[in-house]
């Protein structure tokens, strides 16, 4: 008889992923989205195998992005909108998004201490960022653990941004309602909302609406309005509105989701939320063709040795920016060229 | 003697354009912009050798792109803005750029006769915006005009976005400066703001600042100052300011201009003037590539059997994302393989 080492467990077969999760066993799901965070060449293969077994199982939950800037209070918001959806029945997964920094996975394990409460809901799984790896990978790998958390039952996501860089955008492309928080009255540097972010946003919500705070949020609520009417030209279907909470009172929680929930029923009635998942997922498999296309020019030896000389004649006003091109495109196609 | 018909006029040759165009003669840096603009095959070779002659003499101008929605009064604030820079001295070509629409030579016609003050300039060169083609195609006919007349000794060319859809972007993507013009009191059917315009804008200028209407101006200048506010974080380099104007009476036609020079020195000073010029080539070129890797791509018969099929199967929940984009990579490799 031989002892198993319990620091060396078999390899677990795709099998056993698929049954542990559609089983809703949270530590087979866990180890099912490790297998796809993996960069291990030899899991790939196995991952793909997972997820397209899981799929079919996948797309029944009601997506929201919540994003704002550090000190907005997200994870607070998070815990207090959370523990009431689990109380209410709903099982919910709350994943982060980070492709900033290696750092997430710290930055997550602190919040994770904050949302004390929420981690001790049965009916609440907390994954943090997967870290490392190209933008394109982390997003890839955040919408397969979605749709892994999907198929174990989790019929609502909450997906974070965390740390700077591209995250909104890239949240935004994976969910279905995406929600701003923002801070009233605070200075220039605090607010420092990022240019264009608000305008992603399905709706704004003002947090820290308690105590002497109340009345500046008050306040900010007309003033985001306003700003709102300016951005954002009236859509027949959703005007995004400007709503106010406190996670410490618990105010205003319930209201913020009855929004989303306003939201999905418009959306599914009109056929705006088939459609905006059906184009968010074409949109990302067109985003990963295109990077493969642009990486594969790029590593290609004859335009790795040509491009920067090309670039710099153009820059230095001595060659047109369209025979620069045409010149490139030519030295790439004759590689390609089986006569050669 | 054989005699020349005026109607088939012999084929300039390269070095004609070259000449006539550095010698400031209008109607042969007419011909040359449409040489550019032609679409005839046997028109690019020459094309790009005129552009390529003609590129260390280009770049000199002040480059200002003016937009706004319909009704805002760009033409006339053209015209006074114009014939303002022509009496002080100035060389002005006035460009117009409508990726959206056949219709824009119609259009920018019936500007130019309500430009008539500013076509009787003699410091004055005004382009209708090249018809048809892609977008791609009119952004690069644009550039390169831009090029010519700056060649040609223009040294201010402002260029205006004409309809609708991408315009903006391509123009701001062409400009050192961008100039938003903005209506007071109107409805939002008028205000009709684009998603991200504001956001684009080194300055915005309210117009119809005169008369009954002055009173609105002062008062959507303070709000529009607020929404900038929150929109744009304070940068080291440039706080874009909200102007009013009148091209009626010529009030604050001239202050508008004013900022544009600020702007430009600060921009030189900081260094920040050359590189958005660079960032913008570099930016350009890539911009052509992924564009033509992309069209390769999609016009390979291998991808145009499989590409449709494969992402039905991904938006039925048959096949994941990531696996029908190797599967399409894949392909795409083999098509190319000397072995096949």
């Amino acid at each position: 008889m031989r002892a198993v080492s319990p620091s060396h467990p078999r390899a677990l077969r795709v099998e056993d992923y698929v049954a542990g999760v559609l089983g809703g066993n949270r530590s087979m799901l866990a180890r099912a989205i490790t297998l796809i965070e993996s960069n291990a060449p030899g899991d790939a293969a196995r991952a793909e195998e997972v997820v397209r077994e899981l799929l079919p199982h996948a797309g029944k939950s009601i997506r929201v992005g919540i994003t704002g800037v550090p000190g907005v209070g997200k994870s607070t918001f998070i815990e207090s909108l959370g523990c009431m959806l689990c109380r209410g029945g709903r099982h919910l997964a709350v994943l982060a998004v980070d492709p900033s920094s290696t750092l997430s996975r710290g930055s997550i394990l602190a919040d994770k201490t904050r949302m004390e409460m929420l981690t001790r809901e049965p009916n609440c799984f907390i994954r943090p960022s997967p870290t490392g790896g190209a933008l394109g990978g982390v997003a890839r790998k955040s919408r397969e653990t979605m749709l892994l958390c999907e198929a174990a039952g989790f019929d609502v996501v909450l997906v974070e941004t965390v740390g700077v860089g591209q995250s909104e955008t890239t949240v935004r492309s994976m969910v279905d309602f995406f929600l701003l928080l923002m801070l009233a009255g605070a200075g220039d540097e605090l607010q420092g909302i990022k240019k264009g972010i608000i305008e992603l946003a399905d709706a704004l919500a003002i947090t820290k609406a308690d105590g002497d705070n109340a009345a500046h949020v008050e306040a900010a609520r007309a003033e985001f309005s306003r700003v709102l009417h300016y951005l954002m030209p009236p859509d027949p279907l959703w005007h995004p509105p400007v709503l106010t909470c406190s996670s410490f009172t618990g105010a205003g929680i319930g209201e913020v989701w009855e929004v989303v929930n306003q939201f999905q029923e418009a959306a599914r009635k009109s056929g705006a939320f088939a459609a905006r998942r059906h184009a968010q997922t074409l949109d990302w498999m067109r985003e990963m063709l295109t990077q493969e296309l642009w990486r594969a020019f790029t590593r290609e030896p004859h335009i790795v040795s040509a491009q920067p000389g090309l670039e710099r004649q153009v820059l230095d006003g001595k060659l047109s920016a369209t025979a620069a091109v045409s010149q490139l495109l030519a030295l790439y196609r004759n590689s390609h060229d089986p006569k050669n």
